[in-house]
């Protein structure tokens, strides 16, 4: 949902302006990435965007890291105002992410589709694109990326790392792995173990994406067809879980187009809505990432010996900030509970909070008050 | 899920042994039935069991409506007894629906495609199936037809009609169309009027079946090729929704098959679970009929000018019974709240529960002991 679509009108802070997205090939063929599988990958180029300015310590950098169909592209415009990047209500000049105070970095994900190497780059022992032979990843490895890319930009250390659903899950690992690297580390929407029904929903937009007849077994590149209908079934299906019952009713209710008899047609307004949505993502994701970057999410589990992660916790300097919506039911606020429980028994300082909103998962994109004021304070606070 | 796939074993009552479905034409060709539309259907034939006898005054009768994917075969087995019917734990000697008191009848529903006229049956003005030249029909054509076969049973008044989902939706619909007809009403898992988020479930399904390649406009039975991505894409994301979360976690949870690295293989168990459920779904039901009667359900909206529908049910006599399930979010109790509110208004005898089970809108089909008691004291009492 586009905040219009919802009537949020509002804006916090002014925009960054005009961004442009960089490039930087940070592992060459000659010193490859090695996977947590033990894959290797090279060449690894990254696509990534810098709004405000490093400090003289190089003290101030907070990293944003996108969810599953994100881009490196969080805020300002390319040109046009009225196409902001996906988080500007949150990164800008006075706002959450405050670009007048940090230094902030947000990368395409490995495996991604928008200028970081994944299943569309050319695989450069066959000269045709990966598809399916491109490595599976882990969380860690999308961490590992994104501190390879913050020493390219010469930052060792972070004030804050932030992320919603996918997003969040690397700022946890993060925090996990390299104590002393973050000083706040903001988790929305996270789950540090998906549900059955989470893995099930993920499993059968999957499946509509990899029976689909163009799909060609991932080899879809050279054929000049997509597999588009799994790939837009796959997203209308996600986007009901991504938005609360609740808004869908208070926006759409059973309002119809036509005021004829049962047409197979779009009718209810709802359905105009998914259609645009699986539409308008055909134009900007691949389908193959699309696998590769929900599967990531399915086997994360950083938590699944419990003992052995309080033990490794104990004494992490981060400080943690949990926020959820009340009516997000794909990433719902048990999900933060249960992971500020297992901080506070490793004695890490941790913030956890439910926020109303009626708008379900899509919540943490949108301008939503008490979350960006929680963010806001959470991060400025000294540390 | 199968029961036992739930863990249910206990049966109470026997079963009505062998049966078997019978067929009968209703409408014939010089007598075509008129939908609500105003389209004409002809023939029409029906597919339909009975079990139990019908008594001397013809006041036994109880008529059993199936939901969005059942069929005529109900109660009983063709022949093995670890096949039984759908609804073999409500209906059978000693069950809820006693076929030692009750003449009970079950027919598929007009637009099905287990024996009665549908989309997939044979146009006698072309001599090929109908497809999507199959005429939209209407709740209220449904219980058309079910009003013509008893009245072929020699059966004008019923002791009662139950059904779940759309199976409700019909018994609501004759109790408001034809007062004095049911004594007795059960309705499960009711609604009166989808949301927007179930119409969105249900027309992404429409969506991956009708955007499959196979589906060649709705004329894909002489091509030699279904539709059977779609229609099982379409099923694995319904069941998602029939069952609740808790049950998903309750019954597979993260639980793995292969102990390895990540693979796009089904290695959750509830991955493979769904893409069974989605594979042994193509082997019985045809891809129209679910767009026929998923979109009967979209349009179903008796209440819609509440004032009116008071009016119109002051003074009925039937006696309703509607139950809901807990843990049931795709047909959620609030919905069974308001139509009983709307029945209570026109001063209609109404007794509304609410009953805990952890299996979602799938407890309908299974033996909930509590569930299974309402209705047997339900039908039991004297009316």
């Amino acid at each position: 949902m586009t905040h219009d679509a919802l009537g949020f009108r509002e804006a916090r802070g002014s925009s960054v302006g005009p961004v442009e997205t960089r490039r930087v090939v940070l592992w060459g063929e000659d010193d490859p990435l090695v996977l947590e599988t033990g894959s290797s990958l090279a060449p690894v180029e990254v696509a990534y965007e810098t709004y405000g300015e490093l400090n003289g310590d190089r003290s101030n950098a907070v990293v944003v890291c996108h969810a599953l169909t994100g881009d490196a592209h969080a805020a300002g415009h390319h040109g046009d105002p009225d196409q902001p990047g996906w988080w500007d209500t949150m990164i800008g000049p006075g706002k959450p992410v405050d670009t007048d105070r940090y230094f902030v970095v947000c990368s395409n994900l490995l495996g991604g589709c928008n200028g970081t190497t994944g299943p569309s780059s050319t695989d450069p022992a066959t000269g045709r694109p990966y598809g399916l032979r491109f490595p599976q990843f882990t969380v860690r490895d999308l961490v590992t990326v994104q501190r390879r890319l913050l020493a390219h930009l010469g930052v060792e250390r972070l004030h804050g790392a932030i992320g919603g659903s996918l997003g969040g899950m690397q700022v946890l690992q993060w925090a996990i792995d390299h104590p002393g690297e973050l000083a706040h580390a903001v988790l929305v929407c996270l789950s540090t173990r998906l549900s059955a029904q989470n893995i099930a929903f993920s499993s059968v937009a999957r499946a509509a994406i990899m029976r689909d007849e163009h799909f060609a077994g991932g080899d879809y590149y050279a054929t000049g067809l997509t597999p588009e209908v799994g790939l837009s079934v796959a997203r209308m299906m996600a986007h009901i879980t991504y938005v609360s019952e609740e808004a869908l009713s208070l926006k759409f209710g059973r309002t119809r187009q036509n005021g004829g008899g049962p047409t197979f047609d779009p009718d209810f307004e709802v359905e105009t809505y998914l259609d645009h949505q699986g539409a308008k993502f055909l134009e900007r994701f691949d389908a193959n990432s699309y696998l590769y970057l929900s599967r990531v999410m399915d086997y994360f589990d950083p938590f699944a010996d419990e003992e052995a992660a309080v033990a490794a916790l104990r004494g992490n300097p981060t400080r943690f900030l949990l926020v959820s919506f009340d009516t997000d039911w794909r990433f719902p606020t048990s999900h933060s509970q249960a992971t500020a429980e297992v901080l506070r028994r490793a004695g890490c300082e941790v913030v956890q909070r439910e926020v109303e909103s009626p708008w379900g998962h899509d919540s943490f994109l949108l301008p939503v008050p008490e979350y960006l004021d929680l963010v806001d304070s959470f991060l400025g606070a000294p540390s």
